[in-house]
């Protein structure tokens, strides 16, 4: 078992390593406060964990309620949040009660905003289930859902008090969205680690899992603590979301977030780095079976681009890589995205 | 003008004084940040005064947009609130936009909680045009909306950054609601300064505006600054609050929150101070046309009560008073509590 420790404006550990969903309720015991916890999943994750995970908790004391949601971000919106509110208020969940975030990215920042607001902020606990999750969103404590109008519209920054990631858990998960969050991972080298770059070159993705998700949690952990709340340095965890983002919504949400920054990335450099080193990008993507292109006219994209959340006026901030193992934050004019958007896309493969 | 300064985890400014409302442009405009503005206002208020304060938010520059809520206690909903994120999302507010709450309480808890949560957190502005607002709900952070189960169920603690109270719009508050926020005026000088009771004792409601809510703000500020997020001190601010939520739900909110808190402080001083002081508090609401009692059987309330989200396990922490001018948090379990409501309510009046 691996250990990270963030110290944000709260501190807690990161606990990575085989068999660790089979300790939940002691550990989660330890934080002392009263005995009832909701326990949100969906209903994929659920299928495998949610009685292993529940038993557990009842083993150590908690009375335990179960909130499942349909897999899938279409589930992470005001309706299903608004539900889990209304959930915790009927069972009289008081300031001391807790909330266990049981799965995918969708079941950690649905459950991560509603412990944030509800009675104005409980306790949660991540149990992230997907690579994706243990990776990038069950640390940090971003936490939000989608509003109409786009992805992660409403939220909070609220962190949670520990994150227990059971390598076991990805063996169940599907190929496809093991793979998205392997998209993550790649993120996580070209952004600061050319080391681990080299090592998937050479693993593919038979990476060992519990390095590797602790060292990028680790990397995680030193952005988070430099800038909790997204104001500069944090902004370099978003290498590739700005046209994958854009590439989610223009598919109505048919690419999956994962596939969607694969594509992102492979697009930012295929224009931003020299042809050799976005050459070695496109390959890991491709060796770990991400897709690196999409067939959404450019025009379609930055349409999509104009209306994010991150957009201050007429430009942009956008994670420009310099070479693998290191990116920058660049003020960009969206005049100039726009033709980027367009070279990008019509290079084609 | 008066300004007293809070220290939370912002820092901020609340200016009190006649014809403010009429600077809020430039008062905005000098926090920097992008031009567009959300004025959240009731249908109430914005007759009186959306034109002005539109008007001079245009003329400093700002691109105004306007939210309009019904007036009253039912609009500080889930509706209201999704409405309101999806409205700042349509109009694509970015993180450097602002929102201004132009109301009571109502108003200003609807527009904190949203812009504490849209794009996780974007700045506000209050301008309380209530006398509660002004006192108690506009300073400290405290954002919310009801949910079915009860009120301020769904929250943040978010501090504004400014607020703004123009003692002329006090002008145009119908009588009855200018007595409730002077339940909650009686409440600060209960809990803290004998000297502010000794006072209202003598001018009635023909307190000296200016400097009674700033003295009110300044206590307000203090319990703030010790304790932001409600975990200690900051529970004496609730005097009066634990029956007198209950009276609102009883009530279906017909009684309004100020009336009901009034309600609250009378039966808690009628059960615990000495006689001669529990009057003394007693002709003080009267003086100032508050209601000391209500017809609800105590079952029915100490079962709202029971409801309480600050309520952990059987027992509920109390605002204890122990004589004009001094309060005390006390622990007290469910089955005092309940002989507590039974012998407020049969000492009728």
């Amino acid at each position: 078992m691996k250990k990270v420790t963030v110290h944000a404006s709260l501190e807690y550990d990161c606990l990575i390593g085989s068999g660790l969903l089979a300790e939940c309720g002691p550990r989660f015991a330890a934080f002392g406060g009263s005995d009832k916890i909701m326990l949100v999943t969906d209903d994929k994750v659920a299928s495998y964990y949610l009685e292993t995970c529940e038993e557990n908790l009842r083993q150590a004391g908690f009375r335990v309620y179960t909130f499942v949601i349909e897999n899938g971000e279409k589930s992470k919106n005001s309706d299903s949040y608004l539900r889990l509110l209304n959930t915790l208020a009927e069972h009289h969940f008081t300031r001391t009660d807790s909330i266990a975030a049981l799965g995918g990215g969708v079941v950690g920042d649905l459950s991560g905003f509603a412990a944030a607001t509800y009675l104005r902020g409980i306790r949660y606990f991540q149990i992230p289930t997907s690579l994706l999750a243990m990776v990038d969103s069950s640390v940090g404590g971003k936490t939000a859902i989608d509003l109409p109008a786009g992805k992660n519209l409403a939220g909070a920054f609220y962190q949670p008090s520990l994150v227990l990631c059971d390598t076991n858990t990805l063996d169940t998960l599907e190929d496809q969205i093991f793979r998205e969050g392997c998209a993550e991972v790649i993120k996580y080298a070209v952004i600061g680690d050319e080391a681990l770059f080299a090592s998937l070159e050479k693993t593919g993705v038979g990476f060992d899992r519990e390095s590797v998700i602790a060292r990028c949690i680790e990397m995680k952990k030193d952005i988070v603590e430099t800038d909790e709340f997204d104001t500069g340095k944090r902004q370099l965890l978003n290498f590739g979301h700005t046209i994958g983002h854009a590439v989610e919504r223009c598919s109505n949400l048919a690419i999956r977030h994962g596939q969607a920054v694969a594509i992102g990335m492979a697009l930012m450099a295929k224009t931003l780095l020299p042809a050799p080193e976005a050459g070695r990008l496109t390959d890991l993507l491709r060796k770990f079976g991400l897709p690196v292109s999409c067939d959404f006219p450019a025009e379609q994209i930055f349409d999509a681009i104009r209306s994010d959340k991150k957009r201050k006026g007429n430009s942009l901030t956008l994670v420009v890589p310099e070479h693998i193992g290191n990116c920058v934050l660049q003020r960009m004019p969206m005049e100039d995205l726009k033709s980027l958007c367009v070279r990008a896309l019509n290079q084609g493969e």
